[in-house]
């Protein structure tokens, strides 16, 4: 693999991927190219498609910097074995130029299964990591975020993995976020030490001896409360509370939709609370910071939301710029020896 | 143990339980006493505490009826070691009276550890149950309400305890909300049927043979889209994605008042919200239904929120007499041979 990179970075956008691809993806690459010219970006996916949304949509792109790639991974498809047996789809043949350092970094809204399970296989962990994780950033009640790893939904955690994540989460958050040394809870279902699972509790010493600020065991209320800047999770609680979080919107709106329907009085009086109600969650919009990263991996790979805007692609763009220009894969190489290894 | 009931339900409130104790549990079991004129209602605690309570609050309580208690297990003591050494506490005590048939009904919102493990050693497990359950009911986006059990922290579950959950929740839904077959799904981080744990597969597997009305998996958005009524999981995600939830109103709120102090018109437009966004979250409100029942046992045990009101505590009583009224105990000894069990 070539480690040589160039100043600016060049992101991949996967045209193909997402709810609403290639129209959202398409346009969002079109704003990050256009917004942010020190970096190159690419699109991968079908030609004529991407050509049709140029067209429909009245943008112009560099038709230099279209990758093809004829098939398409779909959001149902089965991660492993999509990759496998489509080797010509967006997601496979965007990772296959990040790998030959034709590109920096790459992002998608697609199949979030089928993104991480070829980053980490085409990109390979970072020597020393035992596994990548996806980091999530949950709103709090401070008005800030508190970042949750893992919510990737790998299963079968070690302590080893969730101190990696730790590290990982560690670096991210002070590189990208300039908070020095940043709070790092463990997830449990008490305060107390010996409290949980084996894998928490052996976990607890790792990190308790890792250098890393950590400040003990969290509980579920402390991600909105923001009692830490970091929660630290088995990917399988992580991606159940991620999910859960995220269907926290949908269950209000249906909540005010009954409430409305009771009477007119009601009607006007959630028609005024939406303004309020909507402006207050906004910096809980997901859109506005973009996807996940994938972290502990060779190169940069962000996943996006399913349904992600083109301002959410725009975004994601926008950070795999932020990792590249900060040099965070050297960073989290650095990082290894430094935090708990021996 | 005395195994005679009497007809009419007896229900004993831990008078010293709960973060406002004992006045919201004495003004609680008072209200109860009555309003429920064919149950029997007990306070256990502190006499002279109880008697100051309903001297300040005016109200009228048949002194025969407070059992004495002179110990208080404190929210925050540990739970396993504080009913060893506090034995004359009002948990402790009035789970002994039931023990003794002298009742038929605990109800507490004290320390739910020590509520749950004094209930389990001193009440014991159903024949054939190999471990008892706390659930909750989470609103959901429908109007109505879905079950998750276990929400109690119990670690280390095999698939055999999980089998165990959904058939006390399925006739617990069954009897008390008048649901016939009521719908159950197993939390995981897919809806295919390999996905996640060794357990959760396993537990699939024993489900789906339960003769239960299983669905198959559901993940972490379906507990408030109310696809399934009852959803099963390990102790340590139905506690954090039980503690998660409750943090949702105080977020909610940091939130609006963070929008709030933006600007005047803002604070005006947050006020107007305040009303419907209350009303239709209403419903949502713990309060309404009481606590939570600890299942599996073979008597009546309600454990609530700290927090719990004087309605809370009388809804808990309410519950309690349902469940007796329903002959809940015998219903579950019944089922036990019914689902998956040979």
């Amino acid at each position: 693999m070539n480690q040589e990179k160039s100043k600016n970075c060049r992101v991949i956008v996967d045209a193909m991927g997402g709810d609403y691809a290639p129209r959202n993806a398409v346009i969002g690459a079109v704003q990050a190219s256009s917004e942010f010219s020190n970096s190159e970006i690419y699109l991968v996916g079908k030609r004529n498609e991407i050509e049709n949304v140029l067209k429909t949509e009245n943008l112009s792109f560099d038709q230099s910097r279209i990758i093809d790639a004829s098939e398409v991974i779909e959001m149902s498809d089965s991660p492993t074995s999509s990759i496998k047996a489509k080797k010509d789809s967006s997601i496979v043949i965007g990772l296959q130029n990040i790998k030959e350092g034709k590109a920096d970094a790459f992002v998608s809204a697609g199949n979030t299964g089928a993104c991480s399970a070829a980053s980490t296989l085409m990109l390979g962990r970072i020597k020393g990591i035992s596994r990548p994780t996806i980091m999530a950033s949950f709103p709090n009640q401070t008005g800030g975020f508190t970042a949750v790893a893992d919510v990737g939904a790998f299963v079968d955690s070690k302590p080893q993995h969730l101190l990696d994540y730790a590290i990982l989460s560690s670096i991210y958050i002070e590189e990208i976020f300039q908070k020095t040394a940043p709070s790092v809870g463990l997830l449990n279902v008490g305060e107390e030490r010996g409290k949980g699972y084996k894998l928490t509790a052996e976990t607890f010493e790792l990190l308790k001896n890792s250098g890393l600020n950590f400040t003990g065991n969290v509980e579920g209320n402390d991600i909105f409360k923001g009692s830490v800047d970091i929660v630290i999770c088995d990917g399988f609680v992580g991606n159940i509370v991620l999910k859960f979080a995220e269907s926290i919107m949908p269950f209000l709106k249906g909540l005010m939709r009954n409430y409305a329907d009771k009477s007119l009085l009601n009607k006007v009086q959630a028609g005024i609370a939406k303004g309020p109600l909507k402006a207050a969650l906004k910096n809980t919009d997901y859109q506005t910071h973009g996807g996940v990263p994938l972290l502990g991996l060779n190169a940069i790979s962000i996943i996006g939301h399913g349904s992600s805007s083109p301002l959410a692609i725009k975004n994601m763009v926008l950070r795999a710029i932020e990792m590249h220009d900060k040099n965070l894969i050297k960073k989290f190489e650095e990082a290894i020896g430094k935090y708990g290894k021996t």
